[in-house]
């Protein structure tokens, strides 16, 4: 007998129970819900220390899974109905937020999720056991495996709970994300008339108004949103039914349509049985193509809070254009320094998201044969992204975004001493002349007008005409000057 | 002057020409098509030695915009006929695959492709010029800048073409899949009578067919297709017309959706104009997402290479399952050894994509304010890991799935020998017996229906019944055994 | 006046007390030990819900480096002893191990560490003025950043702990990658006669013996355990003394030196200044380095657990040389069925592990001119991974690798059957008649001796002298046969 | 017969001749100096179209290997002098540069390394054939497995070859670091007097001068230049000898210790034996740890060109601290833009550097039993990285940092203009009266100066004294004012 199977323990007094599995006898306190599978798996990984209940959408989407299939083994005469009723009573309390601290083992664990599958069907074996007036541990009337687990494998239950886990945290994070975008938009409205340099390889370039740029971070969460959505679709198709390796082993004449039908009702989420359930057993493609997404939005949050920090770079030594909105002193040493904390911590989430999706794809990848076993991995860094952006998200709308005032005078100040109304010259006098003009200023230190007066390019009048800031911002938003189509 | 703006050289002779831009003259061979700025990048950018033209897809692109925009700006009066046409004529050449060896810059620069775009203007320029019997270099008569880049900037074009030409390279990529696809489907159908252990965690689970397992690679090549399919959707959302920063500075009224238009159809790709044109001047999410798609491509034939690696190991200590045919003596010591060799070599395409994709990450997530200047590495990785891809399915589809051959015999020994039939005993026995029955034969060493008949779970007929190997191909494809819905 | 400044708070009651900041007034418990710049924190950064306190290591650096300063402090002049003394005293309690609750800043935070700096600079000054006789919050009396923060600036302070945080976390860390290398060498020594097949890319190639195999693992971590000492020497080189950016402003004369030789008495780790502290104030290179390394452990241990999981395949259609020993039933629905579960838990760890060490690269990138603003999300990254690779290495000690059983019957009959010791022959009757040879009995299915004295390439005698166990472990272990150096 | 097999071909001509191996007959050239193997190798391995040329050094280490084991073949008498003797004159010619060009084989190949291992044997075998007046393929009189290969496998040449060759290119890449190192010394000297403003969180923070920003710049390449001397120290160990697995098989007595100190004496390098050759097989942990090198090169330099960028941003609505020499025209359609297009393109190297670390990461994971079949995707990505790196530093050193200028009268009229020196007034007035003396300028856009005698917090003298750039500049390089060691 191998070492680590003789942790069997002896003879427990009236507060302990004791149950036995293939490897021998452990002793519980006669209370706990869960049973012997989970308190192995408890010593087996104790890695991380975040147990299944830190994540509520996945101890729920594991109870809907049980309380589809109880149904289904129910209407297909699997499990008699006085063992399906209390099973499916206690799910419910469960999706309605009850009994999560009994999920206890750790996000990462070996054995592909069977740990995760063993500790829910002990804990909903218990709450009914105890339903029914008798003692947790009676398994002989209501079974964790014969029973709650009946017609199912971890092997299609857990992977059918990390797609609806991932499926319900998505709406907290699109509204979030709904949120941030809404209040670019609002701050992209009232800088609408705010004309100011642009600037492409963070050299100044041609006009723009801060509208516009504000407009663009709304537009770029706006596409994100649609991501999300898009490829969440993907997560739709579950592999329930397969049971261990897809081929159905086990389950009912009837039951894989039939289950994935339940869950649909119980979940309020239209799910699809898998096309090819033996690819979907060991298939994470959908979670690679879903955390890429993640991803995604980290890049562009992440370039959005880089250009926040650019933009209001300073006060005095830099760009200076916009202010953000005080939220803590900002140094122990430099006395009235305020820093732009909320998208440093943004762009550290952003940093987090990138890596955990690099996680992510390295499980992904090491699937074998007819299974997957790094899915734990997996789901912990996919759960974990969604909830960092969803509250950054939230924090950066709330205590950044909706505060943030456009300096004005320094907009138009560094617009007016700035070279970049040059291009603006070019129909009229070609590329080469304009290049020469702006040439000589830029040596020079001299602004452009005078320059382009000087060298006889331009009249005074047509330069006015061209370079006031008003008339800059009509050619923004209108097109081109008149003469432009010479 | 700054040193290096030094460089400007002196008087050439008949077999040269001199060009002159902001920073000087340079010498150039009288016959070079291309021009000064050109030369100044093959200075600035000696890094990978891989040129454009090494991309024939990017070439085309970059001419099919050119053509787009000549077109265009013929049709708004913002070019003459007679330069339009030259333009036009030559842009159609390039298309056509000739002048591509002209086309020499280093895949990565800075600037953000001006070094790309201006090789190109002056090309097309210098080609023009000599179609219309000037010679190179006369650019007051049609100038890379005013004629051939005109109501263009570098910020708009470039990212069109890079997207054009990931949209061109997608056809060979998905045909490679396809056929791949078509493969693994037809093997799949020739051992679709394969009966063998199916294995979950590399433990012995239940049984499968080969032709199972040959299936469902088929099937996640098919989901590849389907989302190269559906991200490269995205691609064709184009910011041209938005010149420097997306206001369009600098273009005709009416140019941005008509070059649009011609664009679409010069490239028979149906394009769209981008939403928020400022947005998409900086954004390159619709690469991230791309890459992350060749990722996912990358991830699952990973998985399948390694699989075919395990099934094909041994041939005698290993699973030896099936054969892969030998295409080269595997060892320049070991005398007969046949190795995996074509998927060894696929799964370090996957790394290398999947590297790649870590560098366009990088690159995406680099943008500042209203550009990304980091898109050159962007392309040149997406390109490669295309062109990889496409190479390697080439390679594993004819030189390695379709010789794959079954061994039979050995699938058959391996089952009956296992313990793996015993999960078809649940349903009838329970899950508590049939675990007991397990594991006194795997102590012992002896087989499944022997412990079975001996503990007296079941008779020798019931068992007989169950667990031959005809009885185990019916219960996979039909499913499960009458008595399983008591 | 900024929105989020606004939420300054009235009138507190007796149980309250009020703290202000450049922001304005906020109501904290009057028992806080925590004051306004933490309660700041604490809104501004709801991310990962992980405080400081949970990782001990850190907020003990903290407090040494706390205590260095006081020390330097008084030494110098620059804080009264009375000042200076409670200060020390409260810093030797939290070294202790106590107070740890008080630091409850999340691991993720804007503003490059100044919320963890100044959490620990209020949770000092309250507890000595409270030790002091006074009511938190008393700071005229002695001051958060007067006196505790006296001569120094987030930006030496959280770098230096951060250095010091990851030192302590080495111990651990290598303590179990010793015993693990122990428990892996032990079993080579108990394995070392049992010869077996050797694989290289899966396919049999020479024979080995179990017992190299083993050695080589414990080989591979040594080396590691070499690496984690040698580059966590590079974090030994502190910029403490040089404040805001390295110049030292703010500090009294001598004190950089000082306060780093305090340190490396506090610590009891042998500190040295920074070459050159501007340089050190912003770059992170130190951890890029130490993250590697600890992506080296991942890569080499996953590559560990892979080969454990390939040897333990089956039990009966795998390798099966080797029996893990069981620390839980499999499945849920396989009976009997035991699989690889700590390995594939240490695996899942080393992909933790690798995408953390790209949050790193990501993080350390990021640095701007005088700082690198995304230390926080470093450190709570390369913490994490030290914790877990810490956790999953003793796990696997002790539940896996020292409990491991040599299949000895099967290594000899998979060794006896294979066609391995052909390469032996290879000396004697050349590389190409061997070939022939094994070529012949891979396709027959015939054994290797057979084969050869068929083609008379050797006599019965001498493939017997060659080919029997005893004599291949022989030349395994003493070199090649007699004959090879004709 | 498998089909790919089947690819043997007919009756050559007088200009061709035909080769066998176990998979049949092909024909070649006549003239070709490669064989039968490196022939299908080229039609197994279509991928990059990098041939093994590309990388010399490459080439060159693995004729110094086969150099070393003909010699000391030699000396144990297992090669006959008159084969070793031509073997070794080749080798010599090879690693002169003489030959590459027939070193054709892919860089990434299934096999790992096979195909480069045989393409090496035959045009050794073939040249040395040549100059004994033989045709190519006479190989019954030397042959390129029998005798090029003597005592070897690819399994312990080919990582002693990848080993040399990433030892060889180091020399470059280190010379252009230091290079450099030395431009960025050079420039912070002449600006050791241009005094700025510091910034951390891109926010004014403290003064500095700009030659402390370039000789940090100059130190973090220095201890880069440690880092690669020191890591490289670990590739020294070889495990040539251990052949196909480690366990020497088939070498002559003494031959390991031999042919390694032949090799030292060949390359000029120092190796040394593999502490454990089983394990030296197929472990790549060296690798990962200088890849990881690289990887921190690439992020330091990152962050370096960000901050050029940002310093040299503008030139007026930016920072605009300093000039970087133009060497190229910035734009195709904004007359005289002047970008950073040096940075950008090594911002670019650094993106590939670090993808290309994770795909030697995913590579060395790859290893499995007895050997890591992914070592070319390996070393055709450090390769790459050190090729890309050492010219982008080499075009950075030449174009672009040994021009930089100082902006002197922006650098002050900045500092001048900002908040920054009152973080020198705290050792007189305290945090909390320089913090309200900040914010009071900062919201009323006045000067430091004039606020903090208004307030009464200092004399006009007092701050003269402190604020004058000369003091400050004092302050930095001599230590804090006198009245702080109060």
């Amino acid at each position: 007998m191998h070492k680590a199977a003789a942790e069997t323990e002896k003879c427990p007094d009236a507060s302990q129970r004791s149950e036995t599995d293939s490897l021998g006898r452990m002793v519980l306190p006669a209370a706990a819900l869960h049973g012997i599978h989970t308190e192995r798996a408890l010593r087996n990984f104790p890695i991380t220390g975040v147990p299944l209940s830190h994540f509520p959408d996945l101890v729920k989407a594991l109870a809907m899974v049980k309380k589809a299939a109880a149904l289904a083994n129910r209407d297909l005469g699997a499990l008699p109905t006085d063992i399906a009723m209390p099973i499916i009573a206690v799910c419910d309390e469960i999706v309605a937020g009850q009994h999560h601290h009994h999920f206890v083992v750790d996000m990462i664990q070996g054995g592909a999720g069977t740990s995760t599958n063993m500790n829910t069907n002990e804990v909903i074996a218990n709450l009914a056991l105890n339903r029914l007036g008798y003692a947790s541990g009676s398994y002989s009337r209501l079974h964790p495996n014969d029973h709650v687990n009946c017609s199912q494998s971890t092997n299609d239950v857990y992977p059918t709970a990390l797609r609806l886990a991932t499926l319900q945290a998505c709406e907290p994070l699109l509204g979030e994300q709904a949120r941030l975008s809404a209040a670019f938009a609002e701050r992209g409205r009232c800088f609408s008339d705010v004309l100011k340099v642009g600037r492409t390889q963070l050299q100044d370039a041609v006009p723009i108004t801060l509208g516009m740029e504000f407009a663009s971070f709304a537009e770029t969460i706006d596409e994100d949103i649609d991501r999300v959505r898009q490829i969440s679709e993907l997560l739709k198709e579950v592999n329930l039914g397969g049971t261990a390796v897809g081929t159905g082993v086990n389950t009912p004449a009837g039951y894989p349509s039939l289950v994935v039908r339940h869950l649909s009702t119980v979940s309020g989420i239209e799910l699809s049985e898998a096309r090819n359930r033996i690819e979907a057993s060991s298939d994470l493609g959908a979670f690679v193509m879903f955390s890429s997404a993640l991803k995604r939005i980290a890049v562009k949050i992440s370039k959005i809070c880089n250009d926040l920090r650019l933009l209001s770079s300073g006060p005095r030594a830099g760009i200076g254009e916009i202010h953000l909105p005080p939220v803590q002193a900002g140094s122990s040493i430099m006395p009235g320094k305020v820093n732009p904390v909320i998208p440093e911590m943004v762009n550290q989430v952003a940093y987090q998201v990138i890596g955990n999706d690099l996680t992510v794809t390295l499980a992904a990848e090491a699937g074998q044969l007819q299974l997957n076993a790094m899915e734990p991995v997996l789901i912990f860094n996919v759960l974990q992204s969604m909830r960092m952006l969803t509250r950054a998200f939230e924090v950066l709308t709330d205590r950044c975004v909706s505060g943030i005032e456009a300096d004005r005078t320094r907009c138009e100040a560094l617009l007016t001493g700035s070279l970049v109304p040059v291009t603006a010259l070019v129909p009229l006098i070609g590329y080469e002349t304009a290049t020469n003009i702006a040439k000589v200023a830029r040596e020079s230190g001299r602004s452009l007008a005078e320059v382009a007066i000087e060298t006889g390019a331009m009249s005074a009048q047509d330069i006015e005409r061209l370079l006031t800031p008003s008339n800059m911002l009509g050619l923004i938003s209108e097109g081109p000057p008149a003469s432009s189509g010479q």
